[in-house]
């Protein structure tokens, strides 16, 4: 091992000697990075075209700036392999986006340097306009930097804080690294306005104040840009437009040109943007020619790119299927994805449908009115977006959809606990938002029969707003296809509803139906019988009242606020039915990443934890 | 009045009188709408400023498109009483905004002419998309226009749209209606943008193109306009950066030049801009010169302006002096606003505190992640926002304060019933998204004593995210000052709370304790002893074990979903108690504008459904 990252080695032991490297150490360096992170995303798998992109980049940013005293950015929070790298968390790579292992995200919880959450895009710019006026209220003189991927431009937010800090001076320095592609191709008018940028060569407004008031350090620099310099007059740039300074485009994986325009940006000291030209997976063929598949990567051969694991058929798999067989059917059928057009299963129906498909960019908020006006204008949108994402929409969730009801299915996709991501990735909230809705009807599938069968129902028999939300991956091993608004599932081969008095009920819904059973098959060995009640339709509230009669466990990957549970338990409550009941989901926490089963296990929601809590009411 | 209103008359009985117009007195129509407006507006309060502004814009669009059959979208909503006007709806203005009566936001359940449903802003481009879209699929050829308003640009919703938008090209017709101030006086990159254009003559890159092609109909136009042609080239502009074509600035007070522009968009037959420039408050002295105190306004004198009633003291107005004052005592205190400086009380903060003050635009998502970054800087941000508005920072709410808790402090105002606006600005929603915060804790001040004395326990004592939710006017009869979280309050001067065997008990928070406690008096006179605990802190749940005994009720000006009520129903059953208990909160449903009083009424709120439902529980 040693022998392999020499120069990584010498930095992660002593990382003032960074500083000391000259030119071709630095490269060698960025070469066992990639070396390093191709090696260790092939076993634990996660974020690699994106890292390999940026090596140069967090380089020149761990060179330039200090980043346990300056504060920098990531936006997309995955694009910070790298900077974790560099600072002290070499030895986290092994448990990369395990359970109780390294985040693959920031997280200042895990290293100061980390100077802010980030998982969702869009966000960095806004919380860098914050640090840095905090910064100068406070009398310091730090810098704030936010790196945000050309994705992020086309969210909202990015474009609200630039209007904001475009208005004043306070020095922050944007680093757009623009890898052309987002997550999927990045879309719409700015996308094509950076492309066009990006296709000449720059003019730097700023040249003759620097080679007047600079002079020699940036005359070399800016002799050598000239070379390339043609037409391009960046005054009316997009950018400089809001107020910023403009630097760039500079090859982004140039470190000298790198640092020029960082030095040159810091001495600027005001808002300035730098803007980075950069190739995702830079440095792996494989990951360069198909980005997309690398951008969350399962574990792979780090020779050749091949995934050494056959993904199951997935939920998003079966969604994308059962759209795109629906959209064939009827001509009123559109698909709508917030830059998720491949994790959402939407490629095929992107290709053979593209009148009736839209990828806004990273934009729910857009996407959910959009849809709102399309289902106005006579259509049948279905707007996919994981769970975590569509709390960005809740407004428009409200405000377009359910107050003047239109006909909007929602995919929901990553609903309940997400492995590997973390924190800021879990499904957990939309039971909670959905159902506070008005006239929000809401499906959740516990198998991928039942997916085709309630999309179906979804987009063919609903009028109103209605969501369809089920899980990251495949699913378990009862392959439920009853498709039953609630459902009372037979266990150890024999049918609980025909039982009487049965001793408890757990009521659950989605594939943590697989959970319950197995804990009503292991009770069941102890003589307990346990009534498995299995909810396909969740909203409105089914009736729960005959099931009243004996012990109630209701188990959910949701967070506590606006669970089933909650609502069931007041609903009951209010009818002056005593219960005995207990509430078996995630609380009201956080949680980090790791595995679905460690997850599950952490609030109680595995096998063991349901028949636990049927164990304790039946004692209690 | 039909010696007044000449013009108007004619039109009003013979919609298609308009088009017979001359210029003259299609000038004489806007002079007698806009003396129609005032009149009506002084009577009924209103949006006045805006839709004084947009008379000619909204005659010319009446002309140029059919609103029936095309789909003019009103962005910010509150701009469409000309509309509403033109398009048979005059009865309405005698009822603007009051229970049953005409809504002052754009209800397609009211009219076929009211294309969408608005009411928050930067939405109507998304929308417009939308319907533009499903038109074109649906091989229909109607027109899609969306106004919208300088401040929705810097919404970021309309930057995703323009950006989804641009790219193609589906016609959409945007009228940008630039009155350089918004609500309050729009701020950042695109208003100084808009500024810079704004004082210059316009060119037309399309001149040359419409000369050729077209000929004479836009000959004459185009000479017109040619006279004030200078400099500016608009190849450049921000506008077509994203991929729209972009026609002005035009007068937007010109009806001819607004026709004009409208008919050559039309032709263009493409995505594209017209950038009208308008003065708000336009024909009404008074409110040109205070737009922002006639942007949304009381009864008026129609003459002077001045207001009829002097609006008693209000929650805003004591927010806005106890910020102020924690702001003189604590350096590390900061305000944020998005775009309601005025409405939400922080006037003076921003003009004796401009280095703390933030007004970021109607832009809340950028505002709640801001306020983290300060928070994560070492301030103590105090985020002051609708709570309507504030569910468009949903997200950010839990992703950015949340997860890695800092110390924002949201002052959640016009939360629970709002009156006048109607279904897309009342508060009911904040209780359960708020509550659905992990760490986030929640306080209802019922009085004014009480808001200063939360808002500084928020600041001063609490370390993670608190929100302090307070409505919109003044408070009730009681002024509470106990100050503790939670209260039993005495009723006909007797303590309850000495009493061990009440009837029932009311739980309750904010100013509907004084409903709770009116009841309370009522069922006193007839022998029912009331227990009215009103609570200060409604989250984390208040411990409301020791209450069950009794009969209890909860009542809320919120929506069930997530309601306090639920919650603290849940738990008592999860801990085994029989209660009997009657929820009384607005539902899962939206409310329509009306006086705080039949809004109560409607939803069993007031003194007499609390009553009720009180003696329903001891009944049954």
């Amino acid at each position: 091992m040693i022998d392999r990252y020499p120069v990584l080695d010498e930095v992660t032991r002593r990382p003032e000697a960074l500083h000391t490297l000259d030119r071709s150490e630095l490269d060698r360096l960025c070469a066992e990075i990639r070396a390093f992170l191709i090696e260790h995303i092939a076993k634990t798998g996660g974020h690699l075209a994106s890292n390999l992109g940026i090596v140069e980049i967090s380089v020149a940013l761990a060179l330039e700036f200090d980043p346990f005293s300056d504060r920098i950015l990531y936006d997309v929070g995955h694009q910070c392999y790298v900077h974790k790298l560099l600072t002290g968390r070499r030895e986290g790579f092994e448990t990369l986006r395990t359970a109780g292992g390294m985040s693959g995200f920031p997280r200042p919880w895990e290293s100061p340097a980390d100077a802010f959450v980030a998982g969702h895009a869009s966000g960095a710019l806004s919380a860098a306009a914050g640090l840095a006026r905090a910064r100068t209220l406070g009398g310091k003189t730090h810098r704030v930097v936010a790196v945000v991927g050309d994705g992020a431009l086309t969210g909202g937010m990015t474009m609200e804080a630039l209007n904001d800090i475009g208005r004043g001076e306070e020095p922050v320095i944007v680093l757009l690294n623009d890898n052309a592609m987002a997550i999927s191709q990045s879309v719409g008018g700015i996308a094509d306005y950076l492309n066009r940028v990006r296709t000449r060569p720059s003019y730097y407004r700023f040249k003759t104040f620097v080679e007047k008031s600079v002079g020699k350090r940036f005359g070399g620099f800016l002799k050598r840009m000239k070379r390339r310099v043609k037409t391009l007059l960046l005054p009316q740039s997009f950018i400089e437009y809001l107020g910023f300074s403009y630097l760039g485009p500079v090859d982004g994986h140039d470190i000298g040109k790198l640092r020029d325009m960082i030095s040159f940006a810091k001495l600027l000291n005001r808002p300035v943007v730098i803007h980075c030209l950069t190739v995702k997976g830079r440095g792996a063929e494989y990951a360069e020619q198909a980005p997309d598949r690398f951008h969350g990567a399962a574990a792979f051969d780090a020779f050749s790119g091949e995934s050494l694991s056959r993904p199951s058929r997935s939920f998003s798999d079966v969604f994308g299927e059962t759209v795109y067989a629906l959209a064939r059917e009827n001509p009123a059928v559109c698909a709508i994805t917030a830059a998720m057009t491949s994790g959402t299963g939407l490629t095929r129906f992107a290709r053979d449908y593209p009148r009736r498909f839209f990828d806004v960019g990273i934009a729910e908020e857009h996407a959910v009115t959009m849809a709102a006006g399309l289902a106005k204008g006579g259509m049948t949108p279905v707007c996919a977006i994981y769970s975590t994402f569509l709390q960005r929409a809740y407004d428009q969730l409200l405000h377009d959809v359910c107050i003047d009801p239109v006909h909007v299915v929602f995919a929901v996709d990553r609903a309940g606990l997400v492995p590997g991501d973390g924190e800021t990735h879990q499904g957990l909230f939309d039971v909670g938002f959905l159902g506070s809705a008005p006239g929000m009807t809401v499906y959740s599938p516990a198998s991928l029969a039942e997916l085709e069968l309630v999309l179906r129902r979804a987009v063919c028999e609903c009028t109103g707003p209605v969501a369809v939300r089920y899980p990251r991956g495949g699913e378990g091993a009862c392959t439920f296809c009853d498709g039953e608004d609630l459902a009372v599932l037979p266990y150890e081969g024999k049918l609980p509803g025909t039982d009487a008095h049965p001793d408890a009920t757990v009521v659950c819904y989605g594939i943590l139906a697989n959970e319950a059973l197995a804990a009503a098959g292991t009770l069941a060995r102890e003589g307990v019988r346990v009534r498995v009640v299995k909810l396909l339709r969740i909203l409105p509230l089914p009736p729960l009242d005959a099931f009243a009669d004996a012990p109630l466990v209701f188990a959910e990957e949701a967070a506590a606020a606006g669970s089933i549970g909650e609502r069931a338990l007041a609903y009951l409550a209010e009818k002056g039915l005593r219960v005995r009941a207990r509430r078996l989901n995630t609380g009201a926490r956080t949680l980090p990443c790791g595995d679905i089963p460690s997850l599950r296990r952490m609030c109680g929601l595995d096998e063991r934890g349901i028949a636990d809590a049927v164990r304790g009411l039946m004692e209690g």
